[in-house]
Order: structure tokens, then C-alpha cells, then sequence
């Protein structure tokens, strides 16, 4: 391609221009949008329209007269080839750092000048950090500064599918009873409004489900609560009538989505407003007049969803055996198919999502599936494309990271098969993984642990031979919700408090190792937290301990037996007597006698 | 004693006189000194001059009309017998908590009234919480008032010690050279001067060391540095002429003591100060001219410091072996004595001591001796007093916590042995504690790993039986200096990025278990974070790995063998056969026979 005609330089030059006509050194282009969400609605994919960078964490940056994009080592091989004929340059960042744009920024821009952001993506939290570190360098930061709006022409609107309502015996408590936690909460601390954004937040509180994004089935909308009641700003046309009285009838009354801004604007003086820093963007919180109190605490809602309730861990239990079926289905197909048809990491996605969508209560897949042949197993977040995936022929490992939303919960696993002949190494590499994650499964500890202090647990046996991974252990999951939740997460991050293990959290469990160019291994289960029994009695306190969910096999035949503890053995048997036994009655045939196989005692 | 006579009740009531007087709401009573130091020297123990409260933790504060002390459960017990009569309420705070008195000071205190505290002994993160946890109750808090110089009319003078060198070959670092690797430090931070208030820090900087307060070989002191020279305020006559002139040849100059503050106050506009928030005082930070920057870091020395030299590591390794063999003279001599002649807790102190008395380079104890018997030793924190002690007789567990300072290191080593006959629940939690002790001891981690971080290592095998410990699993020690020296901490604190693991550091390992009315176990070895060479030579980053400093048997016979692993019996034996042939040169006779049936082989 001829440089000149890159759209994405173009694109630069057209923002470059409107800094200039207004006078700004720099723009800073978030991956975020007004809900903080994961996975962004196309309208607000502007660095991706802007660079051309489609890796789904990075930050654009643009300068007068340069522009950069910030992307971790997840990301580097693609936004090196994406990035190639735009003129941005690629800012290479450790894995889990946010803050290289921020020192950019401050170097690009001099001392008086200003720096523009949209503040309606911008997080409070970042923004407060953001602002902080330019104006020690004396810049200025404009938040009311949304570019796209001048250079994208095109830019798509806003999403329009239909609100749906997630209902019983799926969701077993009412949203009148949600409200009523909720309020009672935001009360207690001494606030007399809570004013809600964040998508999984208002999809669990309300009993309604969307798909508005793309795996995570969850709608645009904001949501403003009272001691009284409760407005949900949507758009209009997604809430069909009959939902509409249904949700009226608990005190729910709708307004349009673009409202919530000037709903909060309408506070009275005196009100007192509960919203969670870390979830509502710069931008809606300048709204809130001056008169209002704000107390800045977590959303109750995330604390309460975070906790599943023993009726909801049945349907789990039943949504984590369905998916386990569809797994038998699939490997016991894909042993047969290979070497006799062709067979890519794409055909792997689509033979195992139609599996899983044979399945009762399947509703889509949780994250887009990770089938990693080999050295594509390296990369964490690969991602077969058309234009580039392996065929699986000859010797190796293949990583499978997988997952649905059923109505009854949601899944996420990851397991890793042996292909032709595979050698000592390959062994030596998946039976350290299997122990970091035997290690951590059967770990009890006190009711109230910070979750990241468990986090070495799965780390030690891979630590004592000079092994680590790059990623946390454990990402928190939501119940037919988005399968990265919190609050809580097993992982390297400096803890909060409100990281605290509670009953009824379901966290997955996940250790790996890479060999970059070579083979990757992860071994993920998902658990919940549940009260142990220890021999104490609670004489020490309360302690929970984990209940695996997930259930598949874990493959026998990479491991070699003699770094394997006797203990640990008798985990893996009896782990594979329950799959057995729970995934059994679903399935017949080929996958019966594959799971047969599969689960035989080491 | 009559209730109208205790001394404790008039004190408080002349400081409710005077607060009335000042029109103040309240006062608070820190235990703390110019310096923030552990061990304070006795014209700072207010809190316990005023309230006979005499623990080594604990908050005063004082209303017009009540006043409260505030404890961890380590001291509700002789804080309820010392309080008794002093009309003085004692609030039970969580242990590692250090809030609860400043919601007791905004709820005595009314909106728009003061509550007093001097400055002169407040750190300066703990002034920032307190003012602003007052000033959102509409409290002013006055730094200024130092109450105890108009009640307390024969408060004790300035300690007048002595000090003296750290010579050579024990300290291999010249204190030029020290100086100039903390320039080097805080004039790439951007600062002209930095001042240092804290006495470890002080001591190893310029290597000296005094004998100003119990265990710690410290020095009251401040420090200031700049590009070219220093100036240690020091109490006249309390370093020698020859000494003075040794340190004027290194450019550092002495000037009194008071004179600190002075100094700070004449710093010359234009200049930047690093200070460590953590470390100074708020009295003296409010000395600093306006037209000073500040620039807010960890000392550098306190980092230094941390990483102890190979040259250090060797000393240190003596002097592990000398404690050791103090250790194996002592526990022969017990062996042999109990039953024959009346040994108490107090006897144990005694000989103890006298053993390690006996070894080169000894200087005295590291800390105060804890011997506990049976229910005595289920107080992390117990001390005998001739007033209050176990005779040893009978069955049970004996736990012996002990430690001392030699020229070339510092000591702190816990064992538990058994008298008479044990039983079976002994052995079982003796067993699960050694194993906690073992699993941390063998762990290896990446190099900057955060301490905390590991700290559940050590209690995975107490957890799963539904059992923990109140506190940390270790801290860090210092090189001939505190046993109490961070920054690093194995413990379940909220890390912080200056906690990170580096090779040198010095920490203890020490679960424990503690059934209170019934005994007290804890296994504690102090360990040195070395490179570990591991089968990937890198690949994956530099690891650490510990390796034990501590020589001395640890019991087998209060072991549950059925509950340890094989690999654990063999960590057991590689450390017994190591512990015998360092210790075997060191003993003779008694201690020489007892050393070889301690370390037999499981």
C-alpha cells in the first residue's frame, strides 16, 4: 500500500488539524465508553477507527505532530503490522500499567498548553489521576473535548437491539428485592440517591438481559435510584411494552437514555448521591449540581451480585454440566476427525460453539474462543483469523479457552490436548501447571481474605522451577453476566478491601506458562466460594473453601506422573469421579465413551 | 487500693483540668517519640505515665469527662488488671488496626471544637489521616499541645548514652561511602537536602551505634544532607572527641541535638527537601520554610540498608552460628536440669541469656525474652515478670522466643520443645506449623515480588485444617540494628511497591498456632533472600529463594510423622544435617551430645 493513501493517516491528520483550529497540543483517545464496559458498542471504538489498532485494550494519543498508541506485549505483533503504514507510533507497555499515555502526554505538550479528552468516556478515577499528573508538568486538561464528533463522519450509532428480561426460575429473586438491597445500602450510608452506569450492574439489578455488545448480554442504559423508585434511561424502542408495565409495576419508570445527564443536573439541592468512582465516567459526574453531597463508595450492586445465591449455584451447577457435555461432544468428535479431515483452529471454534449451542438454556458464547495450536497457544489472547490460523497436523499442544452464557450462568474454561507425540518438556510444563492449579482449588482460608493474597498459591510450583505467567490467576464471573466481574480477582494487584472473599463469588482459576514461539499452557476451572467445614469447628473463624464447577476431563496423557505428589493424584481422581458421574447421564455414544476414557483414575 | 488514690486517676484528671483551661475537647496521647520508633525511650511514655497502662502498644486519649486506652487482644488482659482503678475505659481494637480512636475523638469532640496532640510526635501520615477524619466531623485538630511538659513535673531527661563505632571488619561499608550512595539517591530525585529523623536509619548511615533505649542499638538523632556534606544532631558529650574528629574527616559535622528544627527552618529558599512521610514527624515537617519543595519518598537509607553486602551475609552467618551454639549450651543445660532443680520462665531468661552472654561479639538481646509455658506461650506477646510466671513441671509445650545483637548481626529465633509427656492434639499442631514454617522457607519467588504477597504460603497447611495465626508470618530484621526492620513485611498488610523483594533482605518466618488457656506453638528462622539458580537460568526473570540463617535443632518429637510429606521430612533433615556440622566446631561436651541427638534424621 502506498503510504499517502493509508485512511488511518489521514484520519490522524484530519484530528491533527482540529487540535490546531482549536488550539489543543493533544488529544487523548480512550478504549472506553460512557458505561466503562469491556467489550465498547462500535460507536465508541474511535481509536480503532482513528489508528487502526483493533486489539481490544490500548490507548491512542495524538499530538500536533505525532501520534502513538500504547498497547501491551498481548498486543505488540498485531498493532506492529496494524499500525505499519499510519504514522503512529507504537508505545510498547508492561502488561497491567495505564499510565505511559499520561507521561506522553506531559512530554508532548508544554508547560500552559492544553490537553482535550472526552470526559464522557473517562473514568473518575482516571481522570482525577490524569488531571493530577499533567498539571504538575503546568498543562491543562479539557474534558469537554469529543473530537470524533468533527472527523467521523460515518460514525456508527448507537446499538438497538432489544432489552429482554431475565426471569424465573433463572433469576430467582425479583428485581423489587434487588431494589430494596440496593436502596437499602445507598440509605445506610447516608445517601438518598445512587446513580448507576456500569452495564452488568444495571443488567443484574433490573432482572434484564440486552446484547448490545458483543458477548457479554448486557444493554446501554444508566439508572437512577431513589428511596422511591427507579428511572432506567434507555433507548427508546428497546424496552417492548409489556416489559415496560412489567418493570412499572415494580417502581421502574424509563427515560430516554440520553437523559441521564440532565436527570442528574435536576438533583435537588440537599440530595446526597452514592456513586462508585471506578464506575462512572468525568463527565456524568459534572452534571451533578453543586448543592448535592457526593459519597463515593463501590455500587452496592457489584458487592451483591458478586455473591451468588444458593438457588442461583443450582442452575450453575446445571449450566456447568451442560457446557461439560458439549466439550465431551466436541473432543470426542475432534479425536476421530483428526488426521482423517482437515482441521484448523477456526473449525475447532465453530464445531465447539455449535456444541455448545445444542445445549439447553445456551444463549451465545461468553468471549470470543481462544483455540491456540502450538506456538499460537503462547500468545494468552490469541485469536484465530481467516487470514491467519493453524492447521492442526503433527506433533504438539493445542489450548482451548472457551466459554457460553447459558440463562442459568455463565462458563469459562480452558483445557489443553496432547496432538501426535509429545515430549518430556510438553509433560514436564503441563504437570507444573496442573499443580499451580490443584494447589490453589483445594486451598481453604479465612472468610474476609483479600482475594490477590492467594494469589501465589497457584504460583508456587511453577516459581520453585524458575516459571511464571504473565496474567492474574483469577478473574471474578458474573451469573449469565460478563465473565470478567469483580470485585474480587486472584492476582498481583495491590488489594482493596472490597476484594474480600465472601460467600457465593465464583472466580476462575487459571495458572499457565508460555514458551513464546514454542507452546502455551493454561488449565482454567471456575469455583465458588463456599463455607468449609474444617475439623476446628470455627474456633479460628469462619473459613471457605472452593467448589469446582466446571467439568471436563483434564487430560491424563500430558502429565508425567512421577512430579505429581500422591495427594495430588487422589485431587485429579476424584475431580474426574464427579465429572463422570455429573456429565454421564447428558451425553451418549461417542462423547459417553470419550468421557469414559478420558476420566479413567491415574 | 482505694479508687480516690490511684495516681493514674488524678494524672488524667489534671490533664482534663488543663484541657478546660486551654479550651481544648480532648487530647490525644500517641505512643510515640521525636523519632517513630519501636522502643521508646521514657520521656515519651506518657501514654503509660499518665494511664499505668504499660504495654508496648496502645492509644490515650483523654476527654473533659472519660478517657480511653486503645488495645489489641495482645494486651486486653493486663490492660484491663493495670486500668483497673485509673477510672479509664479500655477500647479492644482489632489487631494492625489504628483507627478506632479517631472516630472516639470525633464523637466526643463537638462540631466546631479542638482536639489537641503534639506534633512534635505525630508522623506525618498519621497527622494527614487524623485532620482529615476530624476536619469531615467539623473538628479542628492543634498540633501544638504537648500537655505532658505542664503535668508530668519529674519527666525523664534526654537518654545520655553514649555513642560508639561500627567498625570494621563488621561493617565493611565506610559510612562515606554510605553517604554518598543516599546523595547519589536523593539528588536524582531531584532534591538539594534530605533529612532523616529515623534512628535505624541514622545508625547504619553513619555507623554507629548507642544504647539509648532497650534492644535497638540506637541513638536519638536527626540528620541533614546535602550535596557536600552532613549534620547529625546529636546530645553533646555523648559522642567523643576522637570519635567527632573520625566523623568530621567523613564531613559530617555534629550540632545539638535541639537544634534540628533550626536547621530545617534555615534551609535556603530554592531548596528541595526529601523527606519520608513514613519516617518524620509532623513538628519537624512544619519547620520546613514555605519556600522549600518537598519531595515525599522512602529514605533511601532505608532501602540501602535493607540489602545486606556478602561481606555483611558472612558475618551474619557467624553470628547465626554462635546464637545457635549459645542455644544448644542452653537447652543441654535445661535437659539435664528440669526435673532435678526449680526452672521457671524467668530461670529461662536467665541462662538463655547468660549463654548467649558468653559468645564473641555478643552486645545484648535483640528484644525481650518470651518464655512461655503451656497457656503462657498462647500470648504471642507474653513476657514473665517475678510477679507473674510458670514454673516448668508437669506436661506440656514450651515456646522460646529470644534473640540477640552481636557486632556482626542480628538474631530472632522461636522453638517449641516438649516437657514431659505431649499428646497427640500437641503433636498435630506442632506438625501443621512446621509444615507452614517449611513451605515458605522453600518457596521461590521472582525477584520484586511483593512480600506480602507470599505471606499465605506459610499458612496454606494451618488453612486447610481450619486454623491461622493473628500475625504477620515475618518482618524484617535489620544488621546489627532493629529485629524489627522493614521495609519488607511477609504479612497480610496491603503491599506497597517499596516492599518489593531484592537480594540481601533479612526477614523471619515464623507461623504459628496459639489455643489461648491451652499453649502456644510458633517455629520462626530468619532467612536471607538470595539468587536462586533455577533449571530455566532466567528465562523467565531473576528469582530469589531464602536461605535459612538460623542454626539450631528443631524438635522432632513433638512431630505427627504421619502428617508430614516426604519432601518435607527431607527439608527437615538437609536443614538438621547443615545445623550440625555449622554448630558441631562451636560445642563441646553436653551441648555437643545434645546437638547430636536433636539433629538425627527422621
Amino acid at each position: 500500500m502506498d503510504i499517502r493513501t493509508s485512511p488511518f493517516r489521514l484520519r490522524i491528520e484530519k484530528v491533527q488539524e482540529a487540535l490546531k483550529a482549536r488550539g489543543l497540543a493533544a488529544l487523548l483517545v480512550p478504549s472506553s465508553d460512557p458505561h466503562l464496559s469491556e467489550y465498547l458498542p462500535e460507536r465508541w471504538q474511535g481509536r480503532q477507527w482513528l489508528s487502526g489498532f483493533t486489539g481490544s485494550m490500548g490507548t491512542l494519543a495524538i499530538a500536533r505532530d505525532r501520534a502513538a498508541v500504547f498497547a501491551d506485549s498481548r498486543y505488540w505483533v498485531q498493532a506492529e503490522k496494524e499500525l505499519r503504514d499510519s504514522g503512529i507510533e507504537l508505545v510498547k507497555i508492561p502488561t497491567g500499567t495505564a499510565t505511559h499515555h499520561v507521561q506522553w502526554l506531559a512530554d508532548v505538550a508544554k508547560a500552559g498548553e492544553t490537553v482535550g479528552v472526552d470526559g464522557d468516556v473517562l473514568g473518575l478515577a482516571s481522570a482525577h489521576h490524569l488531571r493530577t499528573a499533567l498539571e504538575r508538568a503546568g498543562i491543562r486538561l479539557d474534558t469537554s473535548v469529543d473530537l470524533l464528533a468533527d472527523v467521523w463522519p460515518d460514525r456508527p450509532a448507537l446499538p438497538a437491539a432489544t432489552v429482554y428480561e431475565h426471569r424465573e426460575p433463572q433469576a430467582p429473586l425479583p428485581r423489587a428485592a434487588k431494589l430494596a438491597q440496593v436502596r437499602e445500602s445507598f440509605l445506610r450510608q447516608g445517601a438518598t440517591h445512587h446513580f448507576v452506569s456500569t452495564v452488568d450492574d444495571i443488567a443484574w439489578l433490573f432482572n434484564l438481559r440486552g446484547s448490545d455488545v458483543s458477548y457479554n448480554p448486557v444493554f446501554l442504559a444508566h439508572a437512577l435510584i431513589d428511596a422511591h423508585g427507579a428511572t432506567l434511561f434507555v433507548g427508546e424502542a428497546k424496552v417492548g411494552t409489556e416489559l415496560q408495565a412489567r418493570l412499572e409495576a415494580d417502581g421502574v419508570k424509563l427515560a430516554p437514555y440520553a437523559q441521564a445527564r440532565a436527570a442528574l443536573a435536576a438533583l435537588p439541592a440537599g440530595a446526597s448521591l452514592l456513586i462508585d468512582p471506578r464506575r462512572v465516567t468525568l463527565g456524568l459526574r459534572q452534571s451533578v449540581p453543586a448543592g448535592v453531597t457526593l459519597i463515593e463508595s463501590i455500587n452496592p450492586s457489584t458487592l451483591l451480585k458478586s455473591r451468588k445465591s444458593e438457588a442461583e449455584a443450582r442452575h450453575i451447577r446445571e449450566a456447568m454440566a451442560q457446557d461439560g457435555a458439549a466439550m465431551c461432544e466436541f473432543y470426542a468428535w475432534f479425536e476421530q476427525a483428526l488426521g482423517r479431515e482437515r482441521i484448523t483452529e477456526l473449525t475447532i471454534d465453530e464445531k465447539l460453539s455449535a456444541a455448545r449451542a445444542r445445549r439447553p438454556g445456551f444463549v451465545g458464547l461468553s468471549f470470543s474462543t481462544i483455540a491456540g495450536f502450538n506456538a499460537n497457544g503462547a500468545m494468552p489472547h490469541y485469536r484465530a483469523t481467516p487470514e491467519s490460523h493453524a492447521v492442526i497436523e503433527g506433533d504438539g499442544l493445542l489450548l482451548i479457552d472457551s466459554g457460553a452464557q447459558y440463562l442459568g450462568g455463565t462458563t469459562d474454561i480452558t483445557r489443553v490436548w496432547p496432538i501426535g507425540t509429545i515430549t518430556a518438556a510438553h509433560r514436564r510444563d503441563y504437570t507444573l501447571v496442573l499443580r499451580g492449579t490443584i494447589a490453589l482449588s483445594r486451598t481453604r482460608f479465612p472468610r474476609g481474605t483479600l482475594s490477590p493474597m492467594i494469589d501465589a498459591i497457584a504460583r508456587v510450583p511453577l516459581w520453585e522451577q524458575g516459571l511464571d505467567y504473565g496474567h492474574g490467576t483469577g478473574h471474578g464471573v458474573g451469573y449469565f453476566l460478563n465473565v470478567h466481574e469483580g470485585p474480587q480477582s486472584i492476582s498481583k494487584v495491590i488489594p482493596e478491601p472490597t476484594m474480600a472473599m465472601e460467600p457465593g463469588m465464583i472466580t476462575s482459576i487459571e495458572p499457565g506458562l508460555y514458551r513464546p514461539g514454542q507452546w502455551g499452557i493454561r488449565i482454567e476451572n471456575l469455583v465458588l466460594n463456599v463455607p468449609a467445614v474444617t475439623p476446628e469447628n470455627g474456633a479460628f473463624g469462619e473459613f471457605l473453601e472452593f467448589e469446582t464447577l466446571t467439568l471436563c476431563p483434564i487430560d491424563t496423557r500430558c502429565i508425567e506422573r512421577g512430579l505429581l505428589r500422591a495427594d495430588e493424584i487422589d485431587w485429579l481422581n476424584r475431580y474426574h469421579t464427579v465429572v463422570r458421574e455429573r456429565l454421564a447421564p447428558l451425553v451418549t455414544g461417542d462423547a459417553l465413551a470419550w468421557l469414559e476414557a478420558r476420566t479413567q483414575a491415574l
